[in-house]
């Protein structure tokens, strides 16, 4: 592996690409050599996560908008990210219907990632096949997260655009819906709005929004579909161009991609840290430092800086 | 500050006890010393994370526990975590209503935990408010959650016993519910069964909970209940004793607890040496790192080894 998979990639070549996510997805001792020879040709794609509460038509809404960009002419990833482990089958099952919608067509590819066990594992490995796509010469990259668990909205906050969908008759769930997922929305899509109510809900959002402070920040838009049957979706497209264009811009929303940048780095280097430690004082100093905790010998900060003392950081406790 | 105030804490004192979480919860430079002297203390209470989708009556529920453990002549604690920062004030109302409800009785200390910005914040401030207040004495600590956002995920996942709290007429919202909230449930309740329907919901719970392999695991149990008027609460009393006991055996579930130590230390480690390695090679250096990853000049697996290398730690790239 290597070299020749990541210039299969690079030349637009599917099945190098699928192999390449797996590799990197799998955590794999290939990860770095494939992430670094493709990086250079990232940067490009639109990376948009769609995100919103069980029910919302969120997988309606991705192939709308698929279908949209396609009539453009444009080349358009899916990631459809599901954290659930010890429950599976869902996300996988929906994978494969949408996969025979789409056969045949070279411009549309859909990968589904599902948790491998370890927590976080999908909010590291998500980014990396983002890139992987991108670097395959895919324009739209959708990640849309199947359910609301914790990798999710992680997951989601590291698109540059973060899409969160509602629909009508959600009353005042939407009040306890805004921690975490309102947050971090771009752009609020209503969808199912042929089924009337979407004032109301229109009308809650813009008063969540009204506590917030958007001075010199971009200030989330809301649009409304019915994504069955494609009403309104141009708009979201439309949309999600203008919170791209200043997400890339020099000014204000323009800091993000650096944020996520900075907080990709900072994650792969503690990562990176913590394994050198580890490699230090070796596994079982971590496993008795642990046990000592758990049984309240010692307390977790003074245990940390104990042992990063011995690896040789920090001036002990 | 230091050793007066834990001293206070200690025996009991509530405004000692709101002082310490004050401090510890801004990340005070005194936090490391305060659990350090309030840990030995700590390891007494049962603590109780509860969460569930919005409309719930995660509220009423927790109330309702509150007096069923008062009671009992239990002291109880409550933590109310909010991770919503932009936009906030329900959550700290909530908190003063309650308060008054409670008001002159030294059993029931409540506290609501919003997040101070930065990311994990919450997830990390959390599990200290919780020994400071066992360590104050309180045999019962329950972690509400607000909302369904991801630090409450989080959050709520460092508790001993997770109690997931669902409604009947979720219908087909159970199934996507799963990821991540489903998956870390040790009880589902499923309160407000005065309105009929709960058969179905917990048919769709034994249904998700068949899919999993629970040999040698802690099998989640469900109760019903209808907090408003107390039914079914003192079952749920019951389910969180035995899983408690459960969790503090050596074997199966035991391990939880060690789990939530290691979880907790490696958090602790990793924020430790990377203040450390930026203190070495300098924070321009980091920042210089994150701007040539966002102009994809360098890759950040690639990025992270040379830092590491500089900082004195591990081969380099």
């Amino acid at each position: 592996v290597g070299l020749p998979l990541v210039e299969r990639l690079l030349a637009g070549d599917l099945r190098a690409l699928a192999r390449a996510i797996t590799l990197v997805e799998s955590a794999s001792s290939s990860r770095p050599a494939i992430l670094k020879e493709a990086y250079p040709a990232t940067g490009r794609a639109a990376v948009v996560g769609i995100t919103g509460p069980p029910g919302a038509g969120k997988s309606s809404l991705v192939d709308a908008l698929a279908r949209a960009y396609r009539r453009r002419g444009e080349r358009i990833g899916i990631i459809a990210v599901d954290p659930s482990s010890a429950f599976s089958g869902g996300a996988i099952l929906g994978d494969r219907i949408r996969m025979q919608q789409h056969h045949g067509d070279p411009g549309v590819y859909i990968r589904s990632m599902a948790n491998r066990g370890h927590a976080g594992g999908l909010a590291r490995a998500t980014p990396d096949a983002v890139d992987l796509i991108d670097a395959a010469g895919f324009s739209i990259i959708l990640v849309e997260t199947v359910g609301v668990g914790q990798d999710e909205v992680e997951v989601v906050d590291g698109a540059e655009t973060v899409v969160v969908v509602l629909v009508p008759g959600m009353g005042d769930d939407i009040q306890s819906l805004k921690a975490g997922i309102m947050e971090i929305a771009h752009l609020f899509v209503i969808n199912k709005c042929d089924r009337g109510g979407a004032d109301r809900v229109e009308t809650d959002i813009q008063q969540l929004l009204s506590l917030g402070s958007w001075e010199g920040r971009w200030r989330p838009r809301i649009l409304r579909t019915t994504a069955t049957t494609g009403e309104g979706v141009e708009g979201v497209v439309g949309a999600i161009a203008e919170h791209q264009e200043k997400t890339r811009g020099a000014t204000g929303a323009g800091h993000r991609r650096r944020d996520l940048s900075r907080a990709r780095f900072l994650g792969l280097l503690q990562e990176r840290l913590l394994l050198e430690v580890r490699r230090r004082v070796g596994a079982a100093r971590l496993e008795a430092a642990i046990d000592e905790i758990a049984s309240r010998r010692i307390d977790p900060y003074t245990a940390a800086a104990a042992v990063a003392a011995e690896a040789g950081l920090g001036d002990g406790p």
